[in-house]
């Protein structure tokens, strides 16, 4: 049979990425303290295309994630990107997986355990070096200080959702990223509380107010420090209790550009 | 050409409903303060079709759409839903359309005004009879009577959504469910808010903690009122402030059934 | 501590369903080749409320749920459901789990193996009996017969997406609602083809055009043969490939008012 | 009162972005045709914050929304950041509008009219200059070169849709990246299409296939002439009939780089 993506183009126009995008698959995931948690992800593959050819062969890429089973892991992303590269015959290759990781968590005063779910992000380009980006959103709690302060009682709180961007050099778990987060904001947020634990966050949250600026600036202030980081940002949004739309902040730092 | 829509069906087996699903348009709906609100739709129109057709026509009900040039009040549904029988040879003929509405409101204490944008969906169908059934989901603030009643100072709040579903004999302003979901919650939002204001909604939503089960109730308590309802659900779910999951709650009431 | 939720409430309004929505969570269900399929779920635990109690114990719904570990399965949907009337002093207990299942399909020529994902929803209910609904929806090709017909060549088709609910009196597997809707249509999807494949399915779907009319028809012949269904839907939905509105049908039977 | 916000923030870290996020608004946009076209808008307004300020003033940025009334033109989109860095202190502005666009379309035979809609972002900053991006969504109609070629009838097609981003030194008509955008792959869309029209538009698509590389090409070979783009991006996903995933391409050009 003909095969008409591997005629010649003459365009004369490279393609920077191209592939298959949100295929979902069945994957596992590296997890801190059970080694292997099994997940579901949208998956996306993408390859660059020269510009002599017409067009990319997309089913080698889901040979390549059928050849992996979908075993995620920092130590074989390295392993799918170059296989990506040879099958296709490709100078760089992307992948992204986003799936839900889930962490045990115990509640704040009963100790009780219940299951957390965190929207995760794994990106990696493979060009002429690895590079491996990681993004968490974190559910959090937060009480406005403003609130707070102007009134004789109470103050306004809500969910609000952290979202950090980390690229790094070497590993670094999921696990600390939330934390992060979540000690960035008012209070953690738990699947499952009994009354003690309900009154100890509500009180919790009323001594420790924060505005999304509040968080973004300690979530910077920490990722800071990490010195194994070449950039990070960090995005909090709150759904306002008070208001139908969000608070939003945001702080990134390239440490490619800051600190080469 | 051949019409293949109009051949003969063999299988005997009636379509309860036929047409395009999810056309975006933009329409003019009633409003009560400016007479006419221009928003945006996403429409679905579908009629029956009898067991011996093999397909509908379904440019038709585009061509329809646009005969009406969005104009949708309650005193033209009827029209549009009759000429789509008329148009596809139909006994039963049905449309949604769902939109934004918005509504200036004013701040509680500075009464500096805003507008705030509630979704709404207006479904009717036209079998032997007219029956119109309109739905608004409505933002609101919910404080918990629990957590202000176990905690020293303070109390969890959170957004939380009132959706609110009636069909009707007589006519009903989206604006009076609106004023009756945010009655029946801890405090209402707005879109622009002072200190002034800020400091008021604070003290008030601590004043008037709410169960998403108080909320539905409430709601229930005065829709059971009006006496031209022939059916109303209400739902209230509260985007807990504490957890990654909602509340939910739901009252269901039929008088076709109850009060015949 | 008071326990707010447990007080009496004298607005004598009792509450269809209160409970937790959308907590996700990793479960596993009945996978016919495999046995077990771990997946994530979406998940929707509700009791009904008596009108003489102010407000539900919503952690106890959690806490079934962590009981269970996420083992979904017909054989314990009773013991969930009757667990949860149990901890929650209810009458009535319903639950619903929204996931994807995976199941590997072989090309139609080559045999080439890949996975194809299918959005699935259990849903049950215990009043005085158990009743469970399932929900599957199922991604298709459809070739339009009128664009076939009327055209020189060629004809224009697309994603379709099949959703059959069936209420069933006794198991029913999701792999054979699956295949009757993909019988149904044009052609079924898969993950991975090749050349070969490609050319089948191309002249496959052109043998075989299927209108959304067509498609809910076939697959209601084939849900109405299946003696122990006491209520089916189907609804297909074509993202029709010459607009940016979808084409739609849909079927209802009611067996418990039709064959009682 | 106390104001909060503007107090005293000790840990030196400037924000980069602070503001509302997803305000719903009535606006008004250019229309080439009928000057003004009133639609519906997504929000986002957002200033930079000093590193010695504790909070920003967001209820200063609905002001500001409400002042301009929604009337969002090129012409007053640099208005409307100036007044953004005026009410907030700020040395920088940004904002964004996400609304769909209507547009009038003929059918390719028939000539009937009908209406199509767009989503589009309009993303504007102003650091020292002012910038703007757009971003329009076309669907279009895409037919597979391969499939047609091994096939000995018909070929795969299906909806794709085609991102254009452009950074504009002088103004463009969304109008025109649609006409762009249409002409690049296999057909147009269009919202109402009668026999002649169907007919024509399948022969047009088999006699022009395109893959999604050829549509990024073909769009991009078009953008490289427009003198006056700073950077543009376009990307092609194709909702494959055949798949349950989407075949995808990219091409980017930053003239800040490449032709400074």
């Amino acid at each position: 049979m003909v095969d008409i993506q591997n005629s010649r183009d003459k365009r004369n126009i490279p393609i920077n990425c191209v592939g298959i995008k949100n295929i979902r698959y069945p994957i596992v995931v590296q997890d801190r303290k059970n080694q292997r948690q099994p997940t579901v992800a949208d998956v996306s593959l993408y390859v660059n295309l020269p510009h002599h050819y017409r067009g990319t062969h997309m089913s080698r890429l889901v040979e390549v994630l059928n050849e992996f089973k979908g075993e995620v892991s920092y130590k074989n992303l390295d392993r799918i990107l170059l296989r990506m590269k040879e099958r296709l015959n490709a100078e760089k290759s992307h992948l992204e997986f986003s799936f839900p990781y889930f962490l045990t968590k115990k509640a704040p005063v009963t100790l009780w355990e219940s299951l957390m779910s965190y929207d995760c992000i794994i990106a990696a380009t493979y060009d002429k070096h690895l590079s491996i980006t990681t993004t968490v959103r974190i559910p959090v709690h937060t009480l406005c200080p403003c609130s707070k302060e102007i009134s004789d009682f109470s103050a306004h709180n809500q969910r609000g959702y952290v979202t950090i961007t980390v690229e790094m050099i070497k590993f670094v778990w999921i696990e600390d990223l939330i934390t992060i987060a979540e000690e960035s904001a008012s209070c953690p947020l738990y699947s499952l509380l009994k009354r003690e634990d309900e009154k100890y966050i509500t009180e919790q949250a009323y001594k420790n107010p924060k505005f999304v600026e509040d968080v973004v600036r300690e979530v910077a202030a920490r990722l800071e420090k990490l010195s194994y980081l070449r950039f990070f940002s960090v995005e909090a949004e709150n759904m306002e209790s008070i208001h139908n739309h969000s608070a939003y902040a945001m702080i990134r730092r390239d440490f490619k550009v800051d600190r080469p």
